[in-house]
């Protein structure tokens, strides 16, 4: 534990209470930083906005790549109130950040009523309560979409 | 494979085809619908907002849940022209969405130079390619809010 990250939980710890306070969301902020620096901090939103997606993280790393004009945040590190949900968690591998910073834990979440067990548990293939119906099909008029992008020249890859 | 879920699969083809030759994401469309009406579609932006969270899926149920003004949209479909990386899979459970069709699967996006997998063994355990490191600290100082959050009495729970 360093007195650096300490810094940066404190306005992680400001954020969730900002939105708990204004009822715009659950206990959770996160805060990304880059050398030294922070680049954005958020709170959950997802009473306030009515987007299920608007976590803390999803939110913060939304604000980090608008404010940096870049999709790539490797050079950054993400400090959360709360373990990462799955949708989180794999936000920041696609946004290609390294390092993870965070304080409560998923069993700490569970207990006051936010459990996303049950979704790491049908990724994990040991769930016995699938909620989601998931049928593949129109595979074959989807697949020349993918032969476009591969036979593009000037494609960014990201 | 119905009729009805071709004419859906075409709205969400069109739109990855619109994303990808106005240079603004990769070959990824959705759409999602309630008692047969589109209520929202989308391609992948990631290229024009330089934001990694904003695939199709996710971008999808932003607009449906705006455009619903909530975040249960358990009433909802989903339609993907490709399965979903393991962020938009969880998003869809977080909206409640309880079905999904999908056209391309992870080997044909994964042949593009789209892979999800390495996301998806590190959610599994299975991963001997660990990028990010994650790091529990201050817990102490985090579940204050979590206290805050289970004795706040006029809480909207999601």
């Amino acid at each position: 534990m360093t007195k650096e990250s300490e810094k940066y939980f404190e306005i992680a710890i400001e954020e969730a209470k900002n939105g708990i306070d204004s009822d715009e969301g659950g206990p959770f902020g996160a805060v990304i930083v880059k050398d030294g620096e922070v680049i954005a901090s958020a709170h959950n939103e997802v009473i306030k906005t009515n987007d299920p997606t608007a976590h803390a993280e999803i939110l913060a790393i939304r604000r980090a790549s608008e404010k940096l004009s870049r999709f790539d945040l490797s050079d950054c590190t993400i400090y959360s109130t709360c373990e990462p949900c799955p949708m989180c968690f794999s936000a920041i591998h696609w946004a290609k950040i390294k390092n993870l910073h965070y304080g409560c834990d998923n069993r700490d979440a569970s207990e006051i009523g936010f459990d996303d067990k049950f979704i790491y548990d049908v990724i994990r293939g040991v769930s016995d309560d699938i909620k989601l119906s998931s049928v593949q099909e129109h595979r074959e008029e989807c697949l020349p979409l993918f032969k476009l992008w591969e036979g593009k020249q000037d494609k960014v890859r990201y």
